[in-house]
């Protein structure tokens, strides 16, 4: 187990591989650039998913299904968007498989009229819908997600953060205003900010992309951005504001209220698959996984300890009065009772698997009244009294889900600089420094050059930056407020 | 509304393409084949989805995700499968779009060295993975299941029953050995019945498929099977005992408790959007969709009706007492409170939209201290006092659920008979007449030789069917019990 993992010291890049692949959260599949998502690293996902899908819905928004194939035409039709997309595309030529000449492989056969494309995102097809749902500002505003997969063919792939298929949400939004379409834009990127940090524990950065960064076809793109413990930074969660850019490209035209005809506006966001990336790269150590407990299939892991026989009787006891007090509140645990395997290895198999409370209970412990319970993120072994426990673990659950936030973000804190010149940039960059608060004021050509020559790219123009007035670093033109720049995953 | 759907008894095919699309629960798509599960529709499958999902930890598995593209060569391994499945594959071919001559339009670029297909299903894949995943007797059994996207290419579609892509559950479980593997075939056939008849409140036949219409690959499929308002037969659910099939194909071999090699044992089982279709099939009317109340998104929609101002208050206060009291009791519900929306309108909506329970509360029933209920389904009328009204609503939704499944199988009681010749059975089935009990002793060939003749189907041996001797109605030759033959969707 551990003893496979290479740490994190030593090859950060490996540490993760080896970590995704023991704890197995995800495999290599043999469809090229594509992963497998493991049970253990799916349920991942589906805490995610159970947590964002309810944000969503108390912000008025329902679910819907759309095609993932998009007629390659639709391609066509907004200009920087399939700049952005039309490189990545799958396509589908064929509409079946016949036997070839030597009947023992098979041939595409059926070629297809018009071309598929697998939907890297759905703005084209989901537009092309809106334009018959839409006819008058009564439809609207129009407030859809879609659970969904989507497919963008990459050369260099990484489990979870950067593979050709991957599962993610996608908002899709249309308003009668800018006005509205740019406050929902806010308002997603709110509830974003608010899972990353109070399910993920992750704090991050919410701000403006610059326009060499936004998505193909928004006005602007707003992020929010996360540090790993290397200290590079990682997208954790896009929103965009579309303008009326796919409105136009599909002719969505409505009603106002003053019955006049206007294009709609529209807003889209998402996040995916990457956030386990994300949770993996902030909280995880050389042993294993480390779950914030919100997010965790099982927050508490119960190992009975009973050596002989005759112990095991009372010992189980007491484990079901445990789990009744758990069930009671609410909280998730799972037992491990299996017979031929050693505590040891059932313990080094809890810090593999990231349970993040583990609560042992031997025939010693019983006859004291207690358990002894250990946190998984600090190690930290207390004894609890069998009186109450349950509500004793759900304050240590809020402790640990606190003190895991406030880690990374000491972390982050700690490795945020101001950095004022060029020549100190380069250096700071050379050296893994972290995030460069630095003035900029350059354009999207300016910004290749920086990424050419130091490989940092900006990362977001903070939202709550401070005020003040500099010069920016590479072209020495005035800027009102510092940027972050960053190597990214 | 309701004015713009085709009745029932004047054409059923048209009323469930009205209903499909007045109720927004499904549209038409720009992509051949596809549809666009609307919000109405996508919130049905959320609850279809939850349900099951339950059930399927309940009984020990847990959630994966595998790769959608599967390499064209996995399709030749597994003789049936690739018979079953090839005519139906959408082929990827290449991996990006470039401009084409003109500059304006797209062409594919990047041609692949081996094609992929988009999943008819997931067997291949998933075994290829199981090759790496299982090694002893210890890694058994993989009880996995996905939730996913399926693409088989179809000529003659209809909303929700038959579409090129749908969405659906795939289990794949692996066994040491036979009986364990039968086991699990029949236990998830058991799931399914149970969640069809206790949550869909539609009564199943379950049983065999015959060789002619098992799943390709299978050694044998089990299915639950039921009966539309038209009399058709719906295959509702499959599961299929696979054998070693697919272990053999992908050369998936374990060690055995006894030291030996042996091949994995495998079983698959799935269901689909195409429940929703049999939702509607079963149990909606003229006037819109009806839904049971265990599977509604919103069991109860309650209606203030305040025609003047000053009764607004006071109307809108009961309502907020109502909600609180359905909130306790964990009951879901909607209000309709929008104010350019008269009474009749609302009502009608409620009725297209399938609201199980819809609650009325004016000035009048006020002062008399009652609310108006209506039931979907039998527009019975009751009068409920506004004390404990939760309590009544709880019970009237059980009652409610209990009655859509008793109507449903007095239809389908009352529409299945037994026939005991060739001559009788031709005519029964041009007469529409539903399900014939018959004798049968055919073989694939004999099977075809019927559905070309009345264009029924061998449905379903049914597993609880009462042993008696009789003649094929076909061949003549000796039959131990009679068997389901219907037309079906």
């Amino acid at each position: 187990m551990a003893k496979n993992i290479t740490p994190r010291a030593k090859d950060y890049s490996q540490w993760y591989v080896d970590i995704v692949r023991e704890a197995k959260l995800a495999d290599y599949s043999p469809v090229k650039g594509c992963m497998v998502i493991r049970p253990n690293g799916y349920a991942m996902w589906e805490s995610i998913q159970r947590q964002l899908d309810k944000m969503f819905k108390d912000t008025g928004h329902v679910n819907a299904y759309f095609p993932m194939l998009i007629p390659q035409s639709f391609m066509e039709k907004e200009a920087e968007h399939v700049e952005g997309f039309a490189m990545e595309c799958a396509v589908v030529t064929h509409s079946g498989l016949e036997p070839d000449e030597s009947g023992k492989k098979l041939k595409p056969k059926g070629k297809l009229e018009e071309n598929y494309v697998l939907r890297p995102t759905s703005e084209t097809v989901i537009w092309a819908m809106y334009k018959n749902w839409i006819q008058s500002y009564r439809d609207l505003p129009l407030l859809i997600n879609q659970w969904a997969n989507v497919y963008r063919w990459e050369m260099r792939t990484r489990l979870f953060l950067r593979t050709a298929e991957f599962l993610w949400q996608e908002g899709h939004t249309a308003h009668a205003t800018a006005e509205e379409a740019v406050e929902e834009t806010i308002r997603m990127l709110g509830v974003y900010r608010d899972f990353a940090e109070n399910y993920m524990a992750m704090p991050v950065i919410p701000g403006l992309k610059s326009e060499g960064q936004k998505f193909p076809g928004a006005v602007n793109t707003y992020c929010i951005e996360a540090m790993m413990q290397d200290k590079k930074a990682l997208q954790a969660g896009t929103s965009h504001f579309l303008g009326q850019n796919f409105a136009k490209a599909f002719d969505v035209q409505f009603q106002t209220d003053q019955n006049s005809l206007d294009y709609v506006w529209a807003t889209s966001w998402g996040v995916s698959t990457r956030l386990i990336g994300a949770i993996i790269m902030t909280h995880s150590d050389d042993d294993g996984v480390v779950i914030p407990p919100r997010l965790a299939q099982w927050p508490v892991l119960l190992v009975p300890i009973a050596r002989k026989e005759e112990e095991r009787a009372s010992v189980m006891a007491a484990i079901d009065r445990l789990t009744k007090e758990l069930k009671d509140k609410g909280i998730g645990f799972r037992v491990d009772d299996r017979a031929n395997v050693t505590p040891g290895f059932k313990f080094a198999e809890a810090e593999l698997f990231g349970y993040p409370i583990r609560i042992e209970l031997g025939p010693r412990d019983l006859a004291e009244g207690n358990c002894i319970a250990t946190l998984r993120h600090s190690r930290e072994k207390l004894t609890l009294p069998l009186a109450g426990t349950a509500q004793e673990v759900a304050g240590l659950l809020d402790r640990v889900q606190q003190e895991l936030f406030d880690r990374a973000k000491a972390h982050q804190d700690a490795n945020t600089h101001q950095v004022n010149s060029y020549s100190d940039f380069k250096e700071f960059i050379a050296a893994d420094s972290g995030f460069a608060l630095v003035h900029w004021a350059g354009d999207t050509a300016d910004e290749k050059r920086v990424q050419e020559e130091t490989k940092a790219t900006l990362r977001v123009i903070p939202m709550h930056g401070e005020p003040e007035d500099g010069e920016c670093m590479l072209t020495g033109k005035p800027s009102k407020q510092r940027v972050v720049f960053a190597k990214a995953y």
